[in-house]
């Protein structure tokens, strides 16, 4: 009885989890109910419960994978001794990352007012916790006397916040190349810190 | 009778706006009734009509208004024939009159997506009007061999994307003053586009 359970919350979740979040970003997390979310995938509301608590715990859990995932794939890169090339190899990344997930950025970034107090402590820790790795960069830089970055926590807030804007404008179809639109900011990137 | 209902409007009306914008900043366009901020005015929702045919007139009222005060304002600023001083009083201006409107850029960004297409259409184009703004310092400063900006439109809306940023972290209490914020913040830009 139990593995059945299991086994059918296997194969739904991944298909509530996508219901939810495309809803979420469409509509707003408070605009959508776990009833139109089980309506999305065809199965009834309570099915939904073998698979999640509850609404907030959705949106949490969306959020904590999203950011596992970045920090995760951000650790797996190739080690750079050289700042520069740190640099120039979080600045390709992060780009690359966040456009194959808009709908996830979205909600990470309109959702977290959403959060209940303790879900949003841990999300903030995670997102700083990243924020914390490209100020590394910045201060592995300075040191060496590559960077002149007066403040290493405002410039990766300030980078970070450049780099996710291409989610904002970026289409496959327009002018530009995804590959000619990172060069582009990382040599803007890399003029900003004096590099 | 018509002078009567004119003036209760212009009365309600700021408090109808005010209430709504919370509203919406807090749980979303999608989320929030009309009946909910007629409840948040202590007014009657038949009252909200006097006011406004419907919450997209609502909505989009209040994203134009505030896209029109940004290009009016900017546009009232004094003129800066040197390149390296438009894009500075670019830069600080953006900082103070996004960062002390926060819920109204909030929602400038998170609702695009529940605007009807024709009002979409035309706060699109005023959103496109103020980067070209900042374009046109870039390509005047690139003309006079001041700036080095391979793509002077990329360089708009990354510039705009970092600037705007500041409202998502920058808190009155905290170590930094606004200003200290927009000094730092204008060392990266003017380095970043080469000037």
């Amino acid at each position: 009885m139990a593995r059945k359970k299991n086994s059918s919350a296997e194969v739904t979740g991944p298909r509530i989890r996508a219901a939810a979040q495309e809803l979420f970003a469409r509509h707003g997390y408070a605009a959508v109910s776990m009833r139109q979310i089980a309506a999305e995938v065809g199965v009834q509301a309570g099915a939904l419960y073998l698979y999640t608590p509850d609404k907030q715990s959705l949106l949490f859990d969306m959020m904590r994978d999203h950011l596992a995932e970045l920090l995760d794939t951000h650790a797996a890169l190739p080690e750079c001794a050289d700042p520069m090339a740190a640099l120039e190899q979080f600045t390709r990344f992060h780009i690359r990352f966040h456009n194959a997930r808009s709908d996830s950025v979205f909600i990470a970034y309109m959702e977290l007012r959403n959060l209940e107090r303790a879900n949003f402590t841990r999300i903030e820790a995670m997102r700083r916790s990243y924020e914390a790795r490209l100020q590394e960069v910045l201060e592995r830089g300075r040191a060496a006397g590559v960077f002149d970055v007066p403040d290493t926590k405002l410039a990766a807030f300030a980078l970070i916040a450049m780099l996710t804007g291409v989610n904002t404008w970026f289409r496959e179809t327009g002018r530009l190349s995804l590959s000619h639109v990172e060069d582009i900011y990382w040599d803007m990137v890399r003029k900003s810190v004096g590099g």
